[in-house]
């Protein structure tokens, strides 16, 4: 049977799960009254906490699929994106539009390799 | 060559496929002509059904990925999630709303640990 | 430290990326200017070309995501895709509607073992 660590554990999702190397998570920004700049800002800052917690960082991320309420933020999303990706260290990535609960402008879906 | 496990195999998709001590399957209800709370419950029993197959459990979830066709049947999933997930051992989850096809009211996408 | 393998590396997003054994990309149509049924087929032979560059083939898919722009364009994307998919190594998948870039018709999100 191989571990699986669980983090930030709620009753209906875990911050974070870790199982064979590799770390799940999802991010929407924890303070949505941001406008969309300030939400994605805020999700990355996120991420970098999350993988800090587990001994990874931002050059070992596998896959992110992105959820923007409206894909016409998908310049800003990308321009902070792009300087926040080490270079030579980008993930798989998908972007789409769907719906996200109110005042929610983007969610990511992040996989990355638990170790760093 | 790692092995790959595939059970419920169809010309377009297997019900679960098992690869390096992970499980990969995605679950709508088998009786789309149920109501929301009927799919929820119904998605949530294939669910430990397809655990089961491989020797797993709802305590071994990694990652769901909840497509809702209408985000407002949110506090029915979320009642039902909850009873459902056993405490301690929730998984990372992300809920958004997306197209699904006629009747469907949720989809679910699942990755487990592969034992238990 | 577990290996990444990194391919393709853009400043936003690499076209895959190899790790424990599992192979994780993101395929849009090279070429939207065509309409759904030129998309889904590039698309497959996108993903078979993927697949070749790390020593795998499309036996050894284990998990798809597709985006479908329109529901309505299902039955194209069932028939290329039944044809393609190798008889009893079909993966798990979803086949949900989000929106996409204007112009994309389809967007597929592939984990796939890394050898063959």
């Amino acid at each position: 049977m191989s571990e699986i660590r669980r983090i930030g554990v709620t009753q209906r999702w875990s911050d974070i799960v870790v199982h064979n190397g590799t770390a799940h998570f999802v991010e929407v920004a924890d303070e949505p009254q941001q406008n969309v700049r300030g939400q994605v800002a805020q999700i990355l800052t996120q991420i970098d906490g999350r993988l800090a917690t587990i001994g990874s960082n931002r050059t070992r991320l596998l896959q992110v699929l992105i959820y923007l309420a409206d894909l016409s933020d998908g310049p800003i999303l990308n321009e902070l994106w792009d300087s926040w990706v080490p270079q030579g260290n980008a993930p798989a990535r998908a972007c789409v539009q769907a719906g996200l609960s109110p005042g929610y402008r983007v969610e990511m879906v992040v996989t990355a390799a638990a170790d760093a």
